[in-house]
């Protein structure tokens, strides 16, 4: 199974997939093309985040005031009620993240 | 933070990097160049662990008979005491694998 193939075709939206749940931890791919969080919108998770770009282009904005970057191998931690969202992704190519919710 | 830069020099082994762990969840940035496990070697794990070959090229054996190539993006979940082993890992580049570690 490899996570830059088989991917979502014509895009009508950002796109999910479960690759592993345990007790503990979750597992996705996920496949955006430009889109972005809504307007006034923040992820606020009980869980942790570590997650990375695989390819693409993509930035994050922080409730504290951070920004971040994200290209293909940049990774970042996001800890439980961290408030996040996505601020923009590359409307031109596929942006894949891998992520990894845990306690 | 970025998995595909910032990488070891001149190999001598594999080089694992623990870049988050809490007590249920290990994720590692693992950096081969040519290592494979020593002959009769099995790795038999107490926790499950999902892999994904970033970039490079591997073989892994597992005891049950399956051979499995590994390139960019491909990445398998292995179950607790299943057991595997590195068979091939290509000499000649950077073989770079996330590794998550999970209950």
């Amino acid at each position: 199974m490899n996570l830059l193939r088989d991917l979502p075709g014509a895009s009508t939206g950002e796109i999910s997939e479960r690759l592993v749940a345990s007790r503990t931890v979750r597992i996705e791919r996920i496949v955006s093309r430009g889109e972005v969080s809504p307007p006034g919108f923040w992820y606020d998770q009980d869980e942790a985040e570590f997650v990375v770009v695989l390819a693409g282009a993509a930035r994050l904005g922080f409730a504290d005031g951070d920004v971040m970057a994200l290209g293909p191998g940049d990774w970042v931690d996001i800890a439980p009620h961290r408030r996040h969202r996505v601020e923009w992704t590359d409307p031109g190519a596929l942006t894949i993240w891998l992520a990894v919710f845990y306690r």
